[in-house]
């Protein structure tokens, strides 16, 4: 049967499909590759969920049946709660489940983008969220970062001559301000306040993404960019996967109702699951939630740690910044040494990781690498750098060897 | 903070969203409405899964990570094995999970359809994907339906007309061969067939939603389009809802591999979750779901026949089809019926019903309502059509009062 689909002619597919194919998928990866890519949850600690799962089955006529198009109102109360102890005015009205942030944003695209709509992001962003809005045909107007988060000083630049030029001025801005996949980046304070100004000043609507906040190792924390949100510009992007368990696939969106009902109304799945609703509500509410946060906080600090260590000992000259929390660390790598080309021979030395170039949703500014410390022990983390920094001596030697032979000749 | 999405100018959401909004949620309906509209499983019949949630809340490392991009192998599997018993040649690679058969029609759009692209649809069809469709921005060729399902003979003079003068040709027809919602109609075995053949002929996609195959009360079946499929150009839709429960959320695409791949990469929800999919692997392979279907075959063609000798008494000069399987009664109404006005006043009367208007694409051919036998018990079902019987009277008898008015005037 397979070679029958060559009988669909390339202009059946819609445009954003014709390049967009998915890996095959069914088979699992090589047994002894160390995982330093992927955002992946610590095993040994997701939490222990079979009582709150057994009582959730229970309630056969709530959890087995559709549920409602908004979520369940016990956990759209609860996520306000949640979202209050940051200082944000949430109540339930303010709520809509959804099946994870990437879920939420991916519906923003929908109510908001029509195709070629330009998108503010920073340079680098989040991999998946690139992913979501190259999919719904955005444009991108992409801002580099300090230590601050998003440049707003270039952004204003920007937005400025895109409407001095009579150009078409963008709908949305995503980012994420606290631990910023993948930079680790925590946007300051000052700056929050100044992308809702500009929000308001040139007409687009921010979309805050924020599944590392809790995950913090030092330092404190400035409030949530929705926290200074008085024009109801500004969409929360919530998910458990980071405070309890990826699997579960629930998150929300938090945003003015006006723009929660529309985005509510493309929402064709059915309702989200409402076993696992009743499951995150118990969790909320027991607390074992802010249990498991501050377990993972302790464990993730020691991952961090050996990870920085690691990398200092093995990948010389390059430059890695030390985030405060989140999952993740971005190494800038000297010039002359392709991302892409690392990361292939990484996979050959037994260790998984991801290029910088996924990061960028235009043409990245140099060469980087996004590795996560949140999935192995610090064993196999200190074990897979090792390995990367094999691959990476093996780059750097063939680099020199060259360079060698053009200053000889 | 209500006034303020007010500051959103109309034209900066997309233009599918613009006259798009869900009504307010967080309200749940009065507390004597008899439930005869939507298509919920019947709450007695809900299955116990206790002992297969706590199985899967053990199995943390596997269900609350996050789960592969195509699904657990052990769930493709199982579905492709569930399909072979309908004598689809179906293996792993054939099959993506989804959430919901639902999910897996959004993301058929996504990867097919551009704005404005014609889509070919029963007239009536589902009303969600009437919906979905609708948010695809899709254009609708819409063919009527006989005793054997979608009209062929028209559908085919319609495409040839249409490649005789140039229009743009369909990409995708979407209908549900078993158990048609609303009209509950089965298409023959020589309309599935021929839907093959025009699909090849004229190349477009026939996407097969089958949820109520299962829940058959009289007859023998035929097999699915899927089954007649040579061609590679079927995608079937299945799901758990109406065998298993809605609420878990767990539905599969089942096309070939090269379409498949090009699905998956447009599933930007970090992967169905695990946990449900181990939950749904486990009542598979333990038979609980045959018991199921089983129990729940039976109790509702009680709940069938409750409801046909209900209308027969209390909706005088309507015409219903007795349906052999499924969840739904398809009434016509006599002329001068208006459905929307039935449906609000049977809400007055007490009672929940779906107006045959939203099962159209385009503009109704008549007046009728969708009637779901499925959720209440049979005393609620005959005391829910009695309260419909009331509105229909009081509207009739309107009707004879302005009629006579009219002749003697």
């Amino acid at each position: 049967m397979n070679q029958t689909v060559n009988q669909i002619p390339p202009y059946r597919w819609a445009k954003r499909a014709r390049d967009s194919v998915a890996p095959e998928g069914g088979t699992t990866s090589g047994g002894d590759l160390i995982e330093l890519g992927g955002g992946f949850d610590f095993p040994d600690a997701l939490p222990d969920i079979v009582s709150e799962a057994m009582a959730a089955a229970e309630l056969r006529s709530e959890t087995l049946q559709y549920g409602p198009l908004y979520g369940l109102n016990d956990l759209r109360d609860a996520v306000a709660e949640y979202l209050r102890q940051d200082g944000i005015a949430a109540t339930r009205e303010n709520i809509l489940v959804v099946n994870g942030a990437k879920h939420g944003l991916d519906l923003a695209c929908r109510v908001f983008l029509e195709p070629e709509d330009p998108v503010i992001v920073a340079a680098p962003t989040y991999l998946m969220a690139a992913k979501i809005l190259r999919h719904a045909e955005a444009s991108f107007v992409s801002i580099p970062q300090d230590e601050e988060g998003m440049d707003t000083e270039v952004l204003r630049d920007r937005l400025q001559a895109r409407q001095d030029a009579g150009e078409s001025m963008p709908k949305l801005l995503y980012d994420m301000p606290d631990f910023h996949n993948p930079t680790g980046i925590p946007m300051s304070a000052v700056r929050r306040r100044r992308l809702v100004d500009l929000a308001t000043q040139y007409d687009f609507v921010i979309i805050e993404d924020d599944p590392y906040r809790r995950i913090r190792f030092e330092g404190e924390a400035v409030p949530p960019i929705k926290a200074f949100d008085e024009s109801g510009r500004v969409i929360g992007l919530g998910t458990i996967s980071k405070i309890l368990a990826p699997g579960l696939r629930i998150g929300w969106v938090n945003a003015d109702p006006a723009i929660v009902r529309r985005i509510a109304a493309h929402k064709s799945d059915g309702g989200s699951c409402p076993l696992l609703q009743r499951i995150v509500v118990q969790l909320l509410r027991n607390r074992k939630m802010d249990q498991h946060v501050a377990t993972l906080i302790s464990l993730l600090r020691v991952h961090r740690n050996a990870m920085i260590d690691a990398i200092h000992e093995h990948l010389p000259d390059t430059l890695v910044r030390v985030p405060n929390g989140g999952y993740f660390l971005w190494v800038r790598l000297p010039p002359g040494i392709d991302a892409d080309e690392l990361v292939r021979r990484a996979a050959k030395e037994g260790v998984s990781i991801i290029s910088g170039r996924l990061c960028f949703a235009e043409e990245p500014p140099g060469s980087f690498l996004r590795l996560a410390y949140s999935f192995s022990t610090p064993a196999d983390i200190v074990e897979g750098v090792k390995r990367l920094g094999r691959a990476y001596a093996s780059i750097r030697s063939e680099l020199e060897t060259s360079i060698n032979r053009i200053v000889r000749s």
